[in-house]
Protein backbone atom coordinates (compact mmCIF):
# COMPACT_ATOMS: atom_id res chain seq x y z
CA UNK A 1 0.00 0.00 0.00
CA UNK A 2 1.38 3.32 -1.21
CA UNK A 3 0.20 6.83 1.22
CA UNK A 4 -2.25 8.55 0.57
CA UNK A 5 -3.06 12.72 1.76
CA UNK A 6 -6.01 13.81 1.74
CA UNK A 7 -6.93 17.67 2.94
CA UNK A 8 -9.92 19.26 4.35
CA UNK A 9 -10.55 23.21 3.59
CA UNK A 10 -12.99 25.44 3.97
CA UNK A 11 -14.30 28.49 6.32
CA UNK A 12 -14.49 27.86 10.03
CA UNK A 13 -17.83 25.81 11.04
CA UNK A 14 -18.27 24.08 8.11
CA UNK A 15 -17.67 20.69 9.56
CA UNK A 16 -13.85 20.20 8.49
CA UNK A 17 -13.56 18.19 11.45
CA UNK A 18 -16.70 16.25 11.75
CA UNK A 19 -15.55 15.22 8.26
CA UNK A 20 -12.26 14.33 8.83
CA UNK A 21 -13.52 12.05 11.86
CA UNK A 22 -16.23 10.19 10.29
CA UNK A 23 -12.95 9.56 7.10
CA UNK A 24 -10.89 8.58 9.92
CA UNK A 25 -13.36 5.64 11.78
CA UNK A 26 -14.08 4.31 7.86
CA UNK A 27 -10.56 4.29 7.15
CA UNK A 28 -9.75 2.70 10.65
CA UNK A 29 -12.29 -0.10 9.73
CA UNK A 30 -10.53 -0.89 7.00
CA UNK A 31 -7.68 -1.35 7.86
CA UNK A 32 -5.70 1.75 7.22
CA UNK A 33 -3.15 3.41 9.83
CA UNK A 34 -4.27 7.23 9.74
CA UNK A 35 -2.28 10.39 10.69
CA UNK A 36 -4.52 13.14 11.61
CA UNK A 37 -2.88 16.58 11.50
CA UNK A 38 -3.39 20.32 11.33
CA UNK A 39 -1.25 23.51 10.73
CA UNK A 40 -0.08 25.26 12.34
CA UNK A 41 0.88 23.75 15.35
CA UNK A 42 1.59 20.02 14.54
CA UNK A 43 5.06 19.50 15.80
CA UNK A 44 6.28 21.30 18.85
CA UNK A 45 8.59 23.64 16.40
CA UNK A 46 4.94 24.15 15.07
CA UNK A 47 4.05 25.32 18.85
CA UNK A 48 7.01 27.64 19.05
CA UNK A 49 6.37 29.11 15.99
CA UNK A 50 2.31 29.85 16.09
CA UNK A 51 3.27 31.43 20.08
CA UNK A 52 5.31 33.71 18.25
CA UNK A 53 2.43 34.52 15.89
CA UNK A 54 -0.53 34.68 17.66
CA UNK A 55 1.56 36.68 21.17
CA UNK A 56 2.90 38.89 18.57
CA UNK A 57 -0.05 39.73 16.60
CA UNK A 58 -0.43 43.15 15.01
CA UNK A 59 3.48 43.47 15.41
CA UNK A 60 4.74 40.77 12.90
CA UNK A 61 5.37 42.76 9.27
CA UNK A 62 3.13 40.61 6.81
CA UNK A 63 5.89 39.13 4.95
CA UNK A 64 7.08 37.66 8.15
CA UNK A 65 3.78 36.54 9.41
CA UNK A 66 4.21 34.52 5.92
CA UNK A 67 7.36 32.93 6.26
CA UNK A 68 6.75 31.91 9.83
CA UNK A 69 3.75 29.96 8.64
CA UNK A 70 6.04 28.48 5.20
CA UNK A 71 8.07 27.44 8.01
CA UNK A 72 6.05 25.51 10.20
CA UNK A 73 4.42 23.97 6.94
CA UNK A 74 8.38 22.99 5.93
CA UNK A 75 8.64 21.40 9.24
CA UNK A 76 5.39 19.61 9.76
CA UNK A 77 5.03 17.73 5.91
CA UNK A 78 9.01 17.17 6.31
CA UNK A 79 8.85 15.74 10.18
CA UNK A 80 5.15 14.50 10.11
CA UNK A 81 3.06 14.19 6.95
CA UNK A 82 6.43 13.01 4.19
CA UNK A 83 7.70 9.62 6.68
CA UNK A 84 3.81 8.65 7.05
CA UNK A 85 2.88 8.73 3.20
CA UNK A 86 6.45 7.06 2.92
CA UNK A 87 5.14 4.09 6.12
CA UNK A 88 2.00 3.62 3.40
CA UNK A 89 -0.02 5.36 6.30
CA UNK A 90 -3.26 7.69 5.22
CA UNK A 91 -2.64 11.52 6.24
CA UNK A 92 -5.74 13.33 6.96
CA UNK A 93 -4.98 16.79 7.59
CA UNK A 94 -7.25 20.26 8.56
CA UNK A 95 -6.08 22.90 6.17
CA UNK A 96 -2.97 23.25 3.99
CA UNK A 97 -1.61 25.60 1.33
CA UNK A 98 -5.08 26.15 -0.35
CA UNK A 99 -6.12 27.99 2.87
CA UNK A 100 -3.30 30.14 2.88
CA UNK A 101 -3.89 30.80 -0.36
CA UNK A 102 -7.63 31.68 -0.29
CA UNK A 103 -7.37 34.21 3.43
CA UNK A 104 -4.40 35.66 1.86
CA UNK A 105 -6.09 36.55 -1.44
CA UNK A 106 -8.86 37.08 0.27
CA UNK A 107 -7.21 39.83 2.80
CA UNK A 108 -5.42 41.34 0.10
CA UNK A 109 -1.87 42.36 1.44
CA UNK A 110 -0.36 39.88 -0.16
CA UNK A 111 -0.22 38.60 -3.82
CA UNK A 112 -2.47 34.78 -3.31
CA UNK A 113 0.57 33.26 -6.44
CA UNK A 114 3.75 34.58 -4.33
CA UNK A 115 2.54 32.71 -1.36
CA UNK A 116 1.28 29.99 -3.34
CA UNK A 117 5.09 29.77 -4.51
CA UNK A 118 6.13 30.35 -0.72
CA UNK A 119 4.31 26.97 0.58
CA UNK A 120 5.13 24.85 -2.61
CA UNK A 121 8.57 25.91 -1.65
CA UNK A 122 8.76 25.30 1.57
CA UNK A 123 7.03 21.56 0.92
CA UNK A 124 9.10 20.53 -2.04
CA UNK A 125 6.00 20.81 -3.97
CA UNK A 126 3.82 18.17 -1.98
CA UNK A 127 0.51 18.41 -3.11
CA UNK A 128 -2.57 16.56 -1.73
CA UNK A 129 -3.91 13.19 -3.82
CA UNK A 130 -7.71 15.12 -2.17
CA UNK A 131 -8.51 18.17 -1.28
CA UNK A 132 -12.24 18.17 0.29
CA UNK A 133 -13.60 21.85 0.10
CA UNK A 134 -16.75 22.09 2.13
CA UNK A 135 -18.24 24.99 0.91
CA UNK A 136 -20.98 26.98 3.13
CA UNK A 137 -23.77 29.32 0.78
CA UNK A 138 -23.11 32.33 2.74
CA UNK A 139 -26.57 33.73 2.00
CA UNK A 140 -28.23 30.56 3.75
CA UNK A 141 -26.05 31.95 6.90
CA UNK A 142 -27.31 35.05 6.65
CA UNK A 143 -31.05 34.25 6.29
CA UNK A 144 -30.77 32.29 9.34
CA UNK A 145 -29.01 35.03 10.88
CA UNK A 146 -31.79 37.85 9.61
CA UNK A 147 -33.97 35.14 10.58
CA UNK A 148 -33.09 35.54 14.22
CA UNK A 149 -33.87 39.10 13.84
CA UNK A 150 -30.22 40.23 15.36
CA UNK A 151 -29.51 43.64 13.91
CA UNK A 152 -27.15 43.33 10.94
CA UNK A 153 -24.01 46.09 11.82
CA UNK A 154 -21.18 47.48 9.67
CA UNK A 155 -18.58 45.04 11.18
CA UNK A 156 -20.77 42.39 10.79
CA UNK A 157 -20.90 43.28 7.03
CA UNK A 158 -17.41 43.46 6.73
CA UNK A 159 -16.66 40.19 8.02
CA UNK A 160 -19.86 38.62 6.08
CA UNK A 161 -18.30 39.98 2.83
CA UNK A 162 -14.49 38.99 3.53
CA UNK A 163 -15.98 35.36 4.63
CA UNK A 164 -17.70 35.51 0.85
CA UNK A 165 -14.34 36.33 -0.77
CA UNK A 166 -12.64 33.77 0.82
CA UNK A 167 -14.98 31.64 -0.15
CA UNK A 168 -14.91 32.59 -3.99
CA UNK A 169 -11.05 32.06 -3.41
CA UNK A 170 -11.62 28.27 -2.63
CA UNK A 171 -14.41 28.02 -5.01
CA UNK A 172 -11.26 29.37 -7.44
CA UNK A 173 -8.72 27.01 -6.85
CA UNK A 174 -11.60 24.15 -7.22
CA UNK A 175 -11.94 24.93 -10.15
CA UNK A 176 -8.13 25.45 -11.03
CA UNK A 177 -7.85 21.90 -9.92
CA UNK A 178 -10.58 19.56 -10.68
CA UNK A 179 -9.13 16.64 -10.69
CA UNK A 180 -7.72 17.11 -7.02
CA UNK A 181 -10.92 18.81 -5.76
CA UNK A 182 -14.47 17.36 -4.55
CA UNK A 183 -16.45 20.54 -3.34
CA UNK A 184 -19.29 19.68 -1.83
CA UNK A 185 -22.59 21.63 -0.12
CA UNK A 186 -21.53 22.02 3.69
CA UNK A 187 -25.23 22.10 4.41
CA UNK A 188 -25.88 18.83 3.34
CA UNK A 189 -26.75 16.56 6.55
CA UNK A 190 -23.03 15.11 7.43
CA UNK A 191 -23.89 11.61 6.95
CA UNK A 192 -24.18 12.13 3.37
CA UNK A 193 -21.15 14.34 2.98
CA UNK A 194 -18.99 11.57 4.75
CA UNK A 195 -20.73 9.32 2.05
CA UNK A 196 -19.42 11.09 -0.94
CA UNK A 197 -16.51 11.86 0.55
CA UNK A 198 -15.83 7.71 0.74
CA UNK A 199 -17.30 7.38 -2.55
CA UNK A 200 -14.46 9.44 -3.59
CA UNK A 201 -11.53 7.58 -1.57
CA UNK A 202 -12.24 4.37 -2.81
CA UNK A 203 -12.01 5.62 -6.24
CA UNK A 204 -8.38 6.72 -5.41
CA UNK A 205 -7.41 3.63 -3.30
CA UNK A 206 -8.61 1.04 -6.03
CA UNK A 207 -7.02 2.95 -9.08
CA UNK A 208 -3.93 1.98 -7.01
CA UNK A 209 -2.70 5.53 -5.09
CA UNK B 1 19.52 64.06 4.01
CA UNK B 2 18.67 60.56 2.24
CA UNK B 3 19.17 56.89 3.99
CA UNK B 4 22.41 54.53 3.53
CA UNK B 5 21.90 50.73 3.86
CA UNK B 6 25.75 49.30 4.24
CA UNK B 7 26.20 45.72 4.93
CA UNK B 8 29.59 43.66 6.30
CA UNK B 9 30.29 40.23 4.98
CA UNK B 10 32.74 37.76 5.09
CA UNK B 11 33.69 34.68 7.05
CA UNK B 12 33.73 34.59 11.12
CA UNK B 13 36.62 36.33 12.27
CA UNK B 14 37.80 38.93 9.70
CA UNK B 15 37.01 41.93 11.39
CA UNK B 16 33.41 42.81 10.42
CA UNK B 17 32.68 44.57 13.94
CA UNK B 18 35.59 46.44 14.07
CA UNK B 19 35.17 47.82 10.72
CA UNK B 20 31.39 48.29 11.48
CA UNK B 21 32.40 50.32 14.75
CA UNK B 22 35.12 52.68 12.59
CA UNK B 23 32.66 53.48 10.15
CA UNK B 24 29.33 54.71 12.78
CA UNK B 25 32.32 56.85 15.15
CA UNK B 26 33.51 57.96 11.86
CA UNK B 27 29.85 58.84 10.62
CA UNK B 28 28.44 59.81 14.10
CA UNK B 29 31.67 62.40 14.32
CA UNK B 30 30.22 63.56 10.98
CA UNK B 31 26.92 64.33 12.27
CA UNK B 32 25.15 61.35 10.62
CA UNK B 33 22.21 59.21 12.68
CA UNK B 34 23.64 55.55 12.59
CA UNK B 35 21.55 52.11 13.54
CA UNK B 36 24.28 49.30 14.24
CA UNK B 37 22.35 46.21 13.64
CA UNK B 38 22.41 42.78 12.69
CA UNK B 39 21.15 39.25 12.05
CA UNK B 40 19.65 37.02 13.09
CA UNK B 41 17.92 38.70 15.90
CA UNK B 42 18.06 42.73 15.69
CA UNK B 43 14.06 42.45 17.09
CA UNK B 44 12.57 40.48 20.18
CA UNK B 45 10.81 38.72 17.24
CA UNK B 46 13.72 38.00 15.54
CA UNK B 47 15.38 36.21 19.39
CA UNK B 48 12.22 34.26 19.92
CA UNK B 49 12.82 33.01 15.92
CA UNK B 50 16.93 32.71 16.71
CA UNK B 51 15.80 31.02 19.82
CA UNK B 52 13.63 27.85 17.49
CA UNK B 53 16.61 27.42 15.54
CA UNK B 54 19.21 27.45 18.04
CA UNK B 55 17.41 24.87 20.54
CA UNK B 56 15.97 22.58 18.12
CA UNK B 57 19.30 21.87 16.01
CA UNK B 58 19.45 19.26 13.66
CA UNK B 59 15.47 18.37 14.44
CA UNK B 60 14.66 21.85 12.37
CA UNK B 61 14.19 20.75 8.45
CA UNK B 62 16.33 22.60 6.39
CA UNK B 63 13.58 24.37 4.85
CA UNK B 64 11.68 25.20 7.95
CA UNK B 65 15.31 26.57 9.01
CA UNK B 66 15.78 28.70 5.94
CA UNK B 67 12.18 30.21 6.32
CA UNK B 68 12.83 30.99 9.99
CA UNK B 69 15.99 33.09 8.77
CA UNK B 70 13.63 34.72 5.91
CA UNK B 71 11.13 35.49 8.12
CA UNK B 72 13.40 37.39 11.28
CA UNK B 73 14.71 38.93 8.20
CA UNK B 74 11.43 40.04 6.86
CA UNK B 75 10.42 41.39 10.27
CA UNK B 76 13.58 43.19 11.07
CA UNK B 77 13.94 45.36 7.51
CA UNK B 78 10.54 45.96 8.02
CA UNK B 79 10.55 47.10 11.39
CA UNK B 80 14.37 48.42 12.42
CA UNK B 81 15.91 48.85 8.57
CA UNK B 82 13.82 51.00 5.72
CA UNK B 83 12.15 53.03 8.61
CA UNK B 84 15.94 54.23 10.10
CA UNK B 85 16.33 54.79 6.02
CA UNK B 86 12.96 56.63 5.81
CA UNK B 87 13.99 59.30 8.31
CA UNK B 88 17.57 59.68 6.87
CA UNK B 89 19.51 57.67 8.95
CA UNK B 90 22.78 55.59 8.58
CA UNK B 91 21.99 51.68 8.61
CA UNK B 92 25.25 49.68 9.00
CA UNK B 93 24.38 45.80 9.69
CA UNK B 94 26.68 43.15 10.04
CA UNK B 95 25.67 40.13 7.32
CA UNK B 96 22.88 40.16 5.25
CA UNK B 97 21.78 38.35 2.24
CA UNK B 98 24.95 37.52 0.66
CA UNK B 99 25.79 35.91 4.15
CA UNK B 100 22.40 33.69 3.86
CA UNK B 101 23.25 32.77 0.04
CA UNK B 102 27.14 32.13 1.06
CA UNK B 103 26.78 30.14 3.36
CA UNK B 104 23.69 27.85 1.49
CA UNK B 105 25.50 27.79 -1.37
CA UNK B 106 28.72 26.22 0.54
CA UNK B 107 26.79 23.96 2.58
CA UNK B 108 25.02 22.41 -0.83
CA UNK B 109 21.47 21.64 1.19
CA UNK B 110 19.91 23.98 -0.43
CA UNK B 111 19.74 26.06 -3.75
CA UNK B 112 21.68 29.70 -3.81
CA UNK B 113 19.54 30.87 -5.82
CA UNK B 114 16.02 29.68 -4.43
CA UNK B 115 17.48 31.24 -0.81
CA UNK B 116 18.20 34.83 -2.31
CA UNK B 117 14.87 35.19 -4.09
CA UNK B 118 13.82 33.56 -0.63
CA UNK B 119 15.32 36.77 1.03
CA UNK B 120 14.36 39.23 -1.50
CA UNK B 121 10.88 38.08 -1.69
CA UNK B 122 11.01 38.80 2.61
CA UNK B 123 12.66 42.58 2.21
CA UNK B 124 10.49 43.27 -0.68
CA UNK B 125 13.59 43.37 -2.65
CA UNK B 126 15.78 45.58 -0.23
CA UNK B 127 19.65 45.38 -1.48
CA UNK B 128 22.07 47.52 0.10
CA UNK B 129 23.99 50.69 -1.28
CA UNK B 130 27.31 49.02 -0.42
CA UNK B 131 28.25 45.83 0.92
CA UNK B 132 32.11 45.85 1.98
CA UNK B 133 33.37 42.00 1.84
CA UNK B 134 36.16 41.57 4.17
CA UNK B 135 38.15 38.90 2.27
CA UNK B 136 40.27 36.54 4.21
CA UNK B 137 43.05 34.59 2.39
CA UNK B 138 42.87 30.95 3.91
CA UNK B 139 46.34 30.00 2.72
CA UNK B 140 47.65 32.34 4.65
CA UNK B 141 45.82 31.69 7.87
CA UNK B 142 46.48 27.96 6.91
CA UNK B 143 50.17 28.40 6.73
CA UNK B 144 49.75 30.17 10.11
CA UNK B 145 48.30 27.09 11.24
CA UNK B 146 51.22 24.46 9.59
CA UNK B 147 53.50 27.13 11.61
CA UNK B 148 52.44 26.17 15.00
CA UNK B 149 52.82 22.54 14.15
CA UNK B 150 49.76 21.78 14.96
CA UNK B 151 48.36 18.87 13.54
CA UNK B 152 45.90 19.43 10.29
CA UNK B 153 43.30 16.92 11.23
CA UNK B 154 40.62 15.61 8.93
CA UNK B 155 37.30 17.72 10.55
CA UNK B 156 39.88 20.51 10.38
CA UNK B 157 40.44 20.09 6.89
CA UNK B 158 36.78 19.46 5.82
CA UNK B 159 36.28 22.61 8.03
CA UNK B 160 39.30 24.56 5.85
CA UNK B 161 37.45 23.47 2.76
CA UNK B 162 34.01 24.39 3.58
CA UNK B 163 35.34 28.17 4.53
CA UNK B 164 37.22 27.69 1.39
CA UNK B 165 33.96 27.34 -1.14
CA UNK B 166 31.90 30.25 1.22
CA UNK B 167 34.72 32.19 0.72
CA UNK B 168 34.25 31.37 -2.99
CA UNK B 169 30.79 32.01 -3.00
CA UNK B 170 31.47 35.47 -1.55
CA UNK B 171 33.58 36.47 -4.21
CA UNK B 172 31.39 35.41 -6.91
CA UNK B 173 28.67 37.29 -5.50
CA UNK B 174 31.00 40.23 -4.91
CA UNK B 175 31.93 39.88 -9.36
CA UNK B 176 28.71 39.57 -10.19
CA UNK B 177 27.46 42.74 -8.31
CA UNK B 178 30.95 45.16 -8.63
CA UNK B 179 28.74 48.19 -8.26
CA UNK B 180 27.44 47.34 -4.92
CA UNK B 181 30.52 45.39 -3.13
CA UNK B 182 33.64 46.58 -2.13
CA UNK B 183 36.03 43.49 -1.57
CA UNK B 184 39.29 44.21 0.92
CA UNK B 185 41.59 42.11 1.84
CA UNK B 186 41.19 41.60 5.26
CA UNK B 187 44.28 41.07 6.27
CA UNK B 188 45.09 44.72 5.96
CA UNK B 189 45.76 46.56 9.19
CA UNK B 190 42.30 47.45 10.43
CA UNK B 191 43.10 51.65 9.73
CA UNK B 192 44.03 50.68 6.31
CA UNK B 193 40.70 49.11 5.41
CA UNK B 194 38.39 51.82 7.55
CA UNK B 195 39.66 54.43 5.28
CA UNK B 196 38.95 52.11 2.26
CA UNK B 197 35.91 52.29 3.30
CA UNK B 198 35.18 56.15 4.16
CA UNK B 199 36.35 56.43 0.87
CA UNK B 200 33.90 54.49 -0.72
CA UNK B 201 31.14 55.85 1.83
CA UNK B 202 32.23 59.59 1.16
CA UNK B 203 31.65 58.80 -2.73
CA UNK B 204 28.27 57.64 -1.87
CA UNK B 205 27.49 60.49 0.33
CA UNK B 206 28.54 63.41 -2.33
CA UNK B 207 27.15 61.53 -4.99
CA UNK B 208 23.72 62.34 -3.30
CA UNK B 209 22.64 58.25 -1.98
Amino acid sequence: MTGLFVTFEGGDGVGKSTQARLLEEWLVDAGRTVVRTREPGGTEVGNLIRDIVLHHRGEVAPRAEALLYAADRAHHIASVVRPALARGEVVIQDRYLDSSVAYQGAGRVLDATEVRDLSLWATEGLLPDLTVLLDLDHDAARLRLDADDKPFDRLEAEKAEFHERVREAFLALAAAEPERFLVLDASRAPEDLAAAVRDRIETLLTSGV
